[in-house]
């Protein structure tokens, strides 16, 4: 994309003992409230919550994460500062008491994304 | 998001024998060039390259995918269709004999995705 935005991608999975809706639903009623807190210098804070598909060949979508939550940054420094913080420090302990409630944390996992599209403009 | 934008999400590994960059050049190069042909009705042709970072409790990102690649729709009707129609059918022979140059095509998973987003209109 032609834009200069800088993202960051948490994979996560819930506790499995939680639904997928009573997950949704606390991470949207109690935990990004609580995320939101922390983002300042975050452009975008975006939960994408997967819908697992079958897949003709490979079957069903058992072994992913549960959303993907993505960071967005404008300012360059600020991604890099965010990047260095969360790959190397734990979050504040408020954070983490409340990601015990609905996350398998150990199954966390951080990205960070080359994007590239197809130009359909002249399509 | 508050747009109507429909989208399908493609996890996919590349072929273990292939390095990262020999892969997004193929794929740049060769392999979407192929299937933009197939991609009538697809607004957005977007592949996201995966650049694992380090947890500090979980560690490195090393059971990941190597590619998100998302197709975007406008039109819910097509999205359907398009769903329908890769979580049921193969690819045509000629996608499916590229996709064979370039992925470990036991990896594919398929997803779909419902959004959501902080509003940090006001902040």
């Amino acid at each position: 994309m032609a834009d200069q935005t800088y993202k960051i991608l948490l994979f996560m999975k819930r506790r499995p003992d939680i639904s997928v809706e009573a997950f949704r639903d606390y991470y949207e009623s109690k935990h990004a409230p609580l995320a939101e807190k922390y983002s300042s210098g975050v452009s975008r804070y975006i939960r994408r919550y997967i819908d697992p598909q079958p897949h003709p060949e490979t079957g069903e979508f058992t072994d992913g994460p549960d959303v993907i939550t993505e960071l967005w940054f404008d300012n360059e420094e600020t991604y890099r500062g965010t990047l260095a913080y969360i790959t190397t420090s734990l979050m504040p302990d408020e954070i983490i008491e409340d990601e015990k409630n609905l996350f398998d944390r150990m199954a966390f996992r951080i990205a960070t994304v080359v994007e590239r599209e197809s130009d359909f403009s002249n399509a």
